[in-house]
């Protein structure tokens, strides 16, 4: 059993195309022998985003704090503590924080 | 997209022997069409506990609020909210609230 706290985890700015004011952690990943997925835990400071994408694996998604958008093909869902969203694989998403707190929220994918 | 607050998510008593005080909601899971793995939120009430049990498949965990213990087979951890847990296939293992408000946990599972 692998415990351990968030804070205890570095927490690297994403220098991806789009995103804006985005960081994350890989709170439990491959290093820690995760069998089959990965769970990441990001960080959007006001004003941040992750880019509008798609990709062909899945998010499971839990927001922690913060206020926000997950944008989709269709529009946009208002997001905040408690929300938890399904990207399914192929779907285009993006998430905007419209706060003035930082938006936070957990994000597991599959092992790749 | 599947967007979804946890408050409109059943929050379902787990009735498995020694588990005590514990209630489930499938936040998103076979239902909503998640390919690969399922995300639940478990609430120990005060003095509530899951089985010390082992299975063949892992557990990610990520504590939202309360204390409590993660028992293992070398121990027990303390864990609080921002604490991510680890429990790889077939280890024993099994949550306890120690505190005096509810432990409240993120758990996902592998599809079945």
């Amino acid at each position: 059993m692998i415990v351990k706290h968030y804070t205890e985890v570095s927490n690297q700015a994403v220098e991806v195309e789009g995103a804006v004011a985005v960081k994350k952690r890989v709170l439990i990943g491959e290093k820690d022998g995760a069998p089959n997925f990965v769970m990441r835990q990001f960080t959007l400071e006001a004003g941040g985003k992750t880019p509008f994408h798609t990709h062909n694996w899945e998010h499971e998604v839990y927001v922690l704090s913060g206020t926000g958008i997950a944008r989709h093909s269709d529009g946009q869902s208002h997001i905040s503590a408690g929300c938890a969203v399904l990207v399914l694989p192929n779907e285009e998403h993006g998430f905007v924080n419209t706060g003035n707190e930082p938006l936070v929220f957990l994000c597991s994918i599959p092992k790749l």
